[in-house]
């Protein structure tokens, strides 16, 4: 019997259709060598999409909602208006399929140079897990007094016990799976409301795991943790807009969007999780080649590895690292190689087998 | 006839006290050369002295208020609850004093490394301008249901135009002494009633400042551009939060805390500035003359900027940085001088005058 999972494929716009092609010949490799099968069914949607038909994601929902598992590209286009995409199909996604988690490895990868003066891949090996439904992106504002002198802007982040104990609990596994230790982000010295219900959530579920050890860190001070002593950290949960802004810190450090990934995932089961490279859609460099696929298919290797494919996740990272550490550059005509024939260059060695 | 200014002096705890001991010789120096005259008042307030006395800012607020500006070293000890400071002191002075404008430095002085590989001093000369008054600062929150599943924490970003405009229209006067650039940093397409707000007070300044070109920066992908193309900035004008966090990503690039200070400024005249350095109280190293009195000196020269002094300013800064370029390592028993030697050595070449 061999395993069987349906994909919906999610190429978007830009670079996205480039690179999701180069992860789908990874993907073919990794079936061919691991024995599993995947139906895919590619979505329309994007940018591109959106300013044909008016799309967003109400529309692909329900195609969407029937797969175990989304395969994301990148969207986005300098002609639809900021703010579209990101409200309309982003976190639309987010919130209609309660992808509660957003789960970013933060590794370097040998090979792949750190702009960090001086550190080494074994003092960076951590995962930051964001809550993706709420706080400060439930979309709650208003404006009263608008035009005038006397203009007030407010916004709200709401914060239920219910949505951070699930991504926290989330954590706390995920740490026990690893180094056993789980560092709270917040700011609870300003966000008294918010901060004290994070904090109180994070003592509870502590008194379930006793075998992992909490910390704490401010946002800011993470800032300078996060590439100064990486080392201190194994798994750390965070608020939505925290998580946000210290992931894109977790990026730089890697080494650049390029090579960073994220998992967005749905906890209970009751829809889809979603997986994709961080980098954008880049239209400047748009069919030239120069594009890197390996975000796309670390992308891939997290998916399969959240389908249970696991040894098939497994070589499709380190085949994806080899190849990476072999590459002049990491995109660009620079990069010695096509997008096209990195991504061959991985599959080949997914097929075969790697070193 | 001599100017002469009034400052009120606030070691507060930790090293505080021994940074500030080094400013004030320092001050002695600028003042013998440049032909100025201060008149100090010591005012006790911290952790220490909270403990001893359960007094906070208000207690303190008139004698404060009496003078011109206020040099501060840190505050802070275990011993005191997180959030009672930092509520009852820094923020409560920072609003009852509006000091509308938090301003940051960021700049590479020579000799002292930063962790971002291959950055020079060339590519990282900017001024971070941060709103210290208001949007989630206020400390409006709430919780419903409080220790139950059901808790929902609520959180509001309070944003006013004019809290908004005084600090753009500062950050494009800055600018306009500069080159001439100013970068909006806000998550526009998240926080979309605050954001908008913003956006619009920046367009509608920008008509007043023709000179001055402006571009706009989400927080998260400032967390790239920072580190990775400085160069990029001039003055940055952000909201409280992000500013926060941002600020901290400066002092890493700068080449840590030790070097960092910031202005808390009042912008209309009616009550006192604030100088200090950005680090804490650090209460394990206290007395052992390995703290670095730098940050502090530095923000001497701020505030002296800030009081029209410019050229015991500029002096100041050139001596700190020509000692600063002489220091083996940048604080510690490595730093091969103690807090005073370090304090003296710059009094010393602000007194004969930098070469
Ligand atoms: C595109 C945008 C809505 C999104 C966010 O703010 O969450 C992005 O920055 C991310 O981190 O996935
Ligand atoms: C101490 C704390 C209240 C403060 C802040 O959050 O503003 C600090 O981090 C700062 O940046 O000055």
């Amino acid at each position: 019997m061999t395993n069987r999972y349906s994909l919906a494929v999610l190429p978007g716009d830009g670079i996205g259709p480039e690179v999701v092609d180069c992860a789908l010949q990874v993907l073919d490799a990794a079936e061919a060598r691991y024995g599993f099968a995947t139906d895919r069914t590619e979505i329309a949607a994007g940018a591109q999409h959106y300013l044909a038909t008016g799309e967003l994601f109400a529309e692909v929902e329900d195609a969407l909602r029937s797969h175990e598992a989304i395969l994301f590209g990148s969207m986005g286009d300098p002609a639809v208006t900021p703010g579209i995409l990101e409200r309309g199909f982003i976190l639309e996604m987010r919130q209609r399929f309660q992808q509660a988690a957003n789960v970013r490895p933060v590794r370097l990868y040998p090979g792949v140079p750190t702009p960090i003066a001086g550190l080494t891949p074994d003092r960076c090996e951590m995962v930051i897990v964001r809550e993706n439904t709420e706080g400060a992106y439930v979309g709650r504002g208003s404006t009263v007094h608008a035009g005038t002198p006397n203009t007030v802007a407010m916004q709200e982040s709401l914060n239920t016990r219910a949505g951070i104990e699930r991504v926290v609990d989330f954590a706390f596994r995920l740490a026990l799976g690893r180094r056993k230790k789980l560092t709270l982000c917040h700011k609870t010295n300003i966000l008294v409301a918010a901060g004290q219900l994070w904090q109180e959530v994070v003592t509870d579920l502590a008194a379930r795991y006793p075998e992992v050890e909490t910390d704490y860190v401010h946002v800011d001070a993470m800032c300078f943790h996060l590439p100064l002593t990486p080392e201190r950290f194994d798994v750390v949960v965070t608020d939505n807009l925290f998580g946000d802004i210290i992931t894109d810190l977790g990026a730089v450090i890697q080494g650049g969007l390029g090579v960073a990934t994220s998992a967005n995932l749905n906890l209970d089961g009751t829809a889809p999780s979603m997986f994709e490279a961080i980098h954008g859609s880049a239209p400047d460099i748009a069919g030239k080649g120069w594009a890197n696929p390996s975000g796309a298919i670390l992308s891939l290797a997290l998916l399969l590895g959240h389908l249970g494919e696991g040894d098939a996740a497994r070589a499709v990272e380190a085949a994806t690292v080899q190849v990476l550490g072999e590459l002049p550059a990491l995109a660009g005509a620079e990069m010695g190689m096509s997008t096209s024939e990195v991504g061959a260059r991985i599959a080949a060695s997914v097929r075969d087998g790697v070193p």
